[in-house]
């Protein structure tokens, strides 16, 4: 069965989870402060799950189609080797979906960001971006306002 | 830009990818041979794209549906601590899901599959499940069924 915390201990149902760049319907978007990883969104659920088939089959499509415009706001923006996207909640059971641009030469790339560094990046991930953090923010909350 | 390797070198669109335990209308879902998480299944896509986005918003809708088909079914066997869902493709960049049923006792919890180990289990994980590995593909193959 799914460990649910209760709402009173949880961070995401007391604290913004991060830098906010959206809200809408029921979910917000923050971007994640990771100096390796700059181009890392997560898109929250304001209600308090645990899982994905916690959402009634419409809000999992509203929500995906909402990941999606992340994604592809990113993909515009900074052309990225690839996408990470991941829903696992295993620290804060608490619906949340991980966006994340990933480049060839970011500190972990090809392994995920959870696992183990590959090497040492150096000017710092942000310098090599092809926008500002700023833009990338306004491009992402263009891309969820519109989906 | 996506790197997309080409289907001729391509993994997946050169072998099943796993114990293949479904297989309908463009995807195809395999139990993954991974002694640490024994409830490790991927929905594969049939088609060599890489990212979430270059599916269409039809197909996403389809494809998240079956995610969720899996982990319905793996949430009613098993009574997982956490379900993790992700999409990655750093490796192979053809695009698939892992769908992993997670246990608060297994090797990593509540580190991320790809992270760091926490313990070792012992007796192995696949004597810990609440049925046989073959009870499982059926119970998955029958949700994608009816997904």
């Amino acid at each position: 069965m799914s460990t649910v915390a209760s709402t009173a201990t949880c961070e995401l149902c007391n604290t913004p989870g991060g830098h906010v760049v959206w809200r809408g319907e029921g979910w917000r978007a923050i971007r994640a402060a990771d100096a390796s990883f700059p181009a890392f969104y997560r898109l929250i659920c304001d209600r308090h799950v645990a899982e994905f088939t916690d959402l009634s089959p419409e809000e999992r499509a509203r929500c995906m189609e909402r990941v999606a415009a992340v994604e592809q706001a990113l993909r515009q923006a900074l052309r990225p080797t690839r996408i990470n996207i991941a829903t696992l909640g295993n620290v804060v059971p608490h619906l949340h979906w991980h966006v994340i641009a990933r480049f060839d030469w970011d500190s972990h790339f090809p392994q995920p960001v959870w696992g183990t560094a590959q090497r040492v990046v150096e000017p710092p991930a942000v310098q090599r971006l092809a926008c500002t953090l700023e833009q990338l923010d306004a491009a992402v909350a263009a891309a969820l306002e519109a989906a």
